[in-house]
């Protein structure tokens, strides 16, 4: 199809169907999401806010046991995560992926009735949307606004995984660092033992996402762990890690 | 006298007069908190929370055109800070520097009375005392206790940091990272800006510690900063930035 490309991910383990420009494509910040998940992870795990479907594919290629379900509002990219799943190369995932169109904010009876039962799932991971967005509506009072809506989806979108993950499990969220205020206010009562990890470009420069997982009711206090740095050295390439990352041979917590 | 001791801080640049014993001894704490400071720093700063004075004197010891108050609620602490004022080896700092027995929580009428008018301050920094002292208390239910008593402490003296300190005057705290969430709300609509160091003992391990430093009135966003490793190699020894902080030769946000 015109306006959009196949592009290959771990190393060819998977491929993704993906508009061909624009801000939806998937790259780092859904391997870095993907990486959260414990590489032992065996069980029902939702991708919301799924987009074509990167992050929970990576999840599926690095994880054998899991079973994935793609949450995505927009018809447009829940088309191309089916498009992912159809293609011949991803037969040795498909079985065990399926895409649900479902809006992520939706609350109660509206939730349920759309496929996202309480206590259904094990893990819930999340890249919210807008990310990326932010920093290109120019104007200073349109990027505040955006803010606002930002820190209130998140309430929204961790609400959701705070109902439909079973207690004791998890929720792992990539963000911009700084969401990390209101993404901690809205975990309180729902997730604990919270870890971060920033995610710097360079080692001498401010962290440009921050990865933060949690478990569903624990008590456990937040922890601030090492960083990833992305690149290393003067050239462009990527820290062993990231490579280990963008490969889906690592996990990002060391488990 | 008995019970205290004498030591020098900065290689020798100021001393201080401690308690012999017990967790309210200066050390790296209170020296990570002087270097959030710029080193050009001139102006009226409060040391909030002050014990014998150590942060306040590192950045009065730094910063030549720095004048600093010492706000201590414990007679005794503030004994030990006025003793300190005293020792002959302050003499370079002693005229720049007074304490100020009072209570941070004070609100209102109170606080100005006590001697903490509004917009008098520059910059505040805070390092809370029972930072160290959580982890203590031994059973979980007196842990748990602890620690909303600290969240509710965040929100106090950050409040009387946001009175004190005049518009686009600064604010630096060191906490434990669990304490985040809470000084994130603490610091919303009061303090923007925010910067956060974390402190890491060795690379490899989660954070001890992170300061965080903001600006009053200021609408930048949150940034998470390359971390401070305390200790490098296989040895106990200090890093080399750990070392010119120790001894007042580093600023700890590079300005």
């Amino acid at each position: 199809m015109p306006g959009q490309t196949i592009d290959a991910f771990h190393r060819g383990s998977f491929f993704l169907v993906q508009p061909a420009r624009g801000g939806h494509r998937a790259g780092m910040d859904a391997l870095a999401l993907a990486a959260a998940v414990p590489s032992g992870f065996a069980g029902r795990l939702a991708d919301l806010g799924a987009g074509a479907g990167a992050a929970g594919l990576a999840v599926a290629s690095r994880c054998p046991e899991a079973d994935i379900v793609l949450v995505e509002n927009s018809p447009i990219m829940a088309g191309h995560a089916r498009r992912s799943l159809d293609l011949p190369e991803n037969t040795r995932l498909g079985g065990r992926v399926m895409v649900l169109e479902a809006d992520v904010a939706l609350t109660g009876k509206a939730r349920t009735a759309a496929g996202l039962a309480d206590n259904s799932f094990d893990f819930a991971i999340m890249n919210p949307p807008f990310n990326a967005e932010i920093d290109r509506a120019t104007p200073d009072d349109l990027k505040r606004q955006a803010h606002v809506m930002a820190d209130g989806l998140f309430e929204a979108w961790l609400r959701t995984a705070a109902a439909i993950v079973r207690p004791r499990g998890g929720v792992a969220i990539i963000a911009r660092p700084v969401s990390l205020g209101p993404i901690l206010a809205a975990l309180a009562g729902r997730f604990g033992k919270a870890q971060i990890v920033p995610v710097h470009a360079r080692s001498d420069a401010p962290a440009i996402r921050a990865v933060l997982r949690a478990t569903r009711g624990a008590r456990g206090e937040l922890s601030l762990m090492p960083p990833l740095i992305l690149h290393e050295g003067s050239g462009g390439g990527f820290s062993e890690r990231a490579e280990a990352i963008n490969a889906g041979q690592a996990s990002l917590f060391g488990d």
